[in-house]
């Protein structure tokens, strides 16, 4: 009959993302972010129905999405062009043009926090007066008051949790991201969640499940995140639910039903379970894909969840009790099965020290291998390669690339010690993981030399860069994606409310002098001598145009093959559909020539 | 709480237009055509569940869609940025992207016409070898090889019916949209379906309900269209359904039920009616909707309807008996719901010769009301302004405008002989129709000549133009959009398959010389005294860019104030939803000015 060709490039791009959702308290409504219809917007399904028609119209995307409790309005989250300032806008009940509700000068942030039971209070936080540690203010919807509630200090603060009456207000204090502190304020009163704040720890995620208890994660004297409570009455911590060798990721209360809904993150996947407060029983519950990236239990005690698998991409799924899923979206590549894309295999190595590491093998099937690999080194670093659908990757394997994805140390997924490992170590320890891992590819007779790529994204750009200047014989050639280039710049140019966390993170400038010259790719400019291809959003307020700008224009000096490709309307990351097309065919036009 | 705005202009487009679909066999894939990210591409829904994805991207619109009934492919007919060169590509089962099946040059065009049962056979009709009067030919999907069925003779012949064994075949010719007959060929034999084929009559729709007997719509000695039927057998024509001022424009067959559905237009709504064969029985069947645009009847008997309101836009329903429908999509206006606009009341209005015109009067709500009207001649001129949403009528309602849109001679819905008034007379009858329309407003207070703007599109830009020329003293200002300026030049530019209907339609440029001086706009250059805005997309096909050029140019010399604006990608019509944008906020713009 008629032949098709195998699914092109393309096609692995018409997927949609989805970045968060919200459903209304009667469930009747579930407003979710995606570009549908080329941009980021919101879109609203009215369940049981789940034909999705726009509900919100900003060509913007949307950090966070949230029903007033009465149902007459929907706040909005917004940025501009990816530059990471969020604004607070309002959207009518039924779906309109975004207003601009708690908003200021464009490079201001104001983040929602929470929405007072009867939907007329809304506490943010904001850059305004405090760009560092950000202040913490509550907006009267009734008469427009606006009033300060709580001044950040020391550290980038966060107001996590309100308890019912709105007495008790939980902060966390951010000093690194392994180290983030949980204080509640009651008046003059204040109590530290944990027994000694002064050990490194984070706390995050805290519910009242009354006015006077706390539930919370933690890693307080552990490895891996738990469950903890705080009682305000006795002022006393214990320790609720710890699962062997899996951290705690999310914590979300069904209060109707007295239970708590747990995700872990064991290695490259997810878990779920359900803990039963009056039992104090725990049971797994079978997620609908490997990675759940939101979860929202309704009044109903309905499970949503919006998650993806590795050939899955983002969907959101109900469940009434947690049991059978139904697939509320249908979001897929367009005209192919999971069955046509790669699954990974989980593998380990050792590394340089003894230490194992884990990583994802997508093996490009036989019938498309090319015989060339990419080692992708991940951003963060505190994250990890997991079983997330990536165009990129499933494009690529597709045209034939196998594609290596270590968790170096420093990736999040295997306990806090693990994590931690990468602190004021960024070009060291995780360098060689990367080292060790390439060297076990080729021992495997998976790539070898001539046959290997190497592309990498923010941190995993700052490692391709640092890779490229130290071990170029590894590589054909090489793509970063904003990647920082020099870390003393980088270090100046993050937003001011990261700035506090920088010290423990990558170090002081001053102080590690030679550590950062060491780390920093630019010292290794004489090394970079294969092709490489640099991407950077012109808006990227992580990784400022200029970490790109200057290694570009230092290897043109050097009369080097690079190609340098900004995207003025991007920020860290890709928001429009077109721009990603375009980076991703430009990046595989550029491994194809360098074959 | 929230003060939320009144809907802004750019809310009325934030809305989905859908302009077909297709239903599998086996009623588990719905496809659709619709502009849901932004340009018109083909989705999907997996029945019953209803969220759509993308199932085939190609950016261009799609007038035809259909099933390889053994569900191994699906055919689309795309064109180019509105160019109307229809092509046939073929999409995979399960979507991806569409290949080139049957294409040519751009300039080329390849109609699908029917797929054999087996899903083996494409029959089509071609302008390559014919461009008046097209070929059909059939492709063999096996082996590719393709054969010339029929050569069009006369007028543009276009296979409209093929029997179950393949050896009968309908042919329609178009001599005038009023006068298309229709011919069976069976090997030598040629049977016309009406007793005398040289009386003007429309003759489409045939369907064999078995390998001798065809139903198809005429309007064979009657004022309305008629279902009839035709025997091969005993050459017999005869009368089936009649309803009495109610033309039948479509006929579906439920083979499984021996049931036929009959879609009416009765003036600006349509009406659905299911007829039993075995008992002669007419049902009414209440639509879910004022208009449908198409109709499909599954294997199971189900029935699926594409449709919409003045204040609903397209969607689709479903019905298991022509009973109860589920609303397949949700398509809606961004954030406002039916009552939240103006559903148009049904005037009536004597002409200049007494005969009574139909007119919808879109009255612009207290709260909304600028004082404003605007006039508003419909396109075709062979079809009608009806109950179906436009965007453009619910934006300018919203702004303050009043809306009044006469069915003046040749407009459809009323009869065949109202329709065939405006043939060989396309500036006189239809033209005082207008007048009398405008005079109606004046006598009953709606507007005033101060207070009244012109807009039409088409054959509706072409009387905009003319009555600008000739009665400038009732408006204030003028929107042409892609309208004829001269009928000397129109004429000889429309697409060769057009010309052999031309002269019926509009006449002969020599015979009817001193006419198509009276009638056409340019004639009248000296009095387009008022502000004009002239809309012309480049790749217009009906009316050409040289139609609206030559005017512009003409006024320009003269000093006039004249605004042009041309859209490089769009053909007659708008595909892409950020030019409607561009073109009806520069439209209000206007409006606004010349206030």
């Amino acid at each position: 009959m008629i032949n098709f060709p195998k699914p092109q490039v393309e096609q692995f791009f018409r997927t949609y993302v989805i970045t968060g959702f919200s459903v209304s308290e009667d469930e009747r409504k579930l407003v979710f972010s995606a570009n549908l219809n080329g941009k980021m917007n919101l879109w609203a399904m009215d369940m049981p129905d789940v034909y999705p028609y726009l509900f919100a119209h900003h060509d913007e995307s949307c950090a966070d999405v949230r029903f007033d409790p009465k149902n007459r309005y929907v706040l909005a989250n917004y940025d501009k062009d990816g530059d990471e300032n969020y604004q607070i806008y309002a959207v009518p009940a039924d779906g309109g043009m975004p207003q601009p509700l708690i908003t200021g000068e464009l490079s201001e942030k104001y983040f929602i926090s929470h929405i007072s039971e009867d939907g007329e209070r809304v506490y943010y936080m904001t850059s305004e007066d405090n760009p560092s540690f950000l202040n913490t203010r509550v907006r009267y919807l009734q008469d427009g008051r606006d009033e300060l509630v709580h001044t950040g200090e020391m550290a980038p603060t966060e107001l996590a949790a309100v308890s019912s009456d709105e007495t008790s207000f939980v902060y966390t204090m951010s000093f690194a991201n392994t180290y983030v502190t949980g204080t509640v304020i009651n008046g003059e009163k204040e109590y530290q969640l944990v027994p000694d704040a002064s050990k490194v720890h984070v706390v995050f995620d805290p519910v009242f499940t009354n006015d006077h208890t706390i539930y919370f994660i933690t890693d307080y004297e552990k490895d891996y995140q738990y469950v903890a409570k705080f009682d305000l009455k006795t002022e006393s911590f214990s320790e609720v639910v710890t699962i062997e060798k899996e951290g705690v990721t999310a914590l979300k209360w069904d209060k109707n039903r007295e239970v708590f809904y747990v995700l872990t993150e064991k290695g490259v996947t997810d878990r779920l379970y359900r803990f039963d407060m009056a039992g104090e029983t725990l049971t797994e519950i079978q997620a609908p894909v490997d990675m759940l990236d939101q979860i929202q239990i309704a009044k109903s005690g309905a499970v949503y969840v919006l998650g993806r698998s590795a050939t899955i991409p983002h969907n959101i799924y109900q469940s009434q009790d947690g049991g059978k899923w139904r697939q509320l979206t249908n979001n897929r590549v367009l005209g192919l099965k999971s069955t046509d894309m790669v699954e990974p295999d989980i593998v380990s190595y050792p590394s340089f020290d003894g230490m194992e590491m884990e990583a994802l093998l997508f093996r490009a099937k036989p019938e498309n291998d090319n015989g060339y690999t990419i080692f992708w080194p991940h951003g963060g670093p505190q994250a990890a390669e997991r079983k997330m659908f990536r165009s990129m990757f499933q494009s690529f394997l597709n045209r034939g690339y196998t594609i290596f994805a270590p968790n170096f140390r420093g990736s999040t997924g295997y306990g806090s010690e693990f994590v931690k490992l990468v602190e004021q170590d960024w070009g060291e320890g995780p360098r060689l993981d990367c080292v060790a891992g390439i060297e076990w590819l080729f021992e495997n007779g998976i790539t070898d030399s001539n046959k290997l790529f190497l592309v990498g994204g923010s941190y995993g750009g700052y490692m391709s860069l640092l890779l490229h200047g130290r071990h170029s014989e590894y590589f054909k050639a090489v793509v970063d994606i904003f990647g920082p280039s020099d870390l003393f710049t980088f270090v100046n140019s993050v937003p001011p409310h990261w700035k506090p966390i920088m010290e423990r993170w990558l170090g002081d400038p001053q102080r590690d002098r030679e550590r950062f010259i060491k780390d920093s790719p630019v010292t290794y400019l004489d090394g970079m001598v294969k092709p490489m291809l640099v991407i950077q959003g012109a808006k990227d307020p992580r990784v400022v145009k200029e970490e790109s700008d200057q290694i570009v224009a230092k290897l043109k000096e050097k009369g080097r093959d690079v190609t340098y490709f900004v995207m003025e309307d991007e920020g860290h990351g890709f928001s429009k559909k077109e721009n990603e097309i375009k980076v991703y065919t430009l990046m595989l036009d550029f491994l194809e020539k360098h074959q």
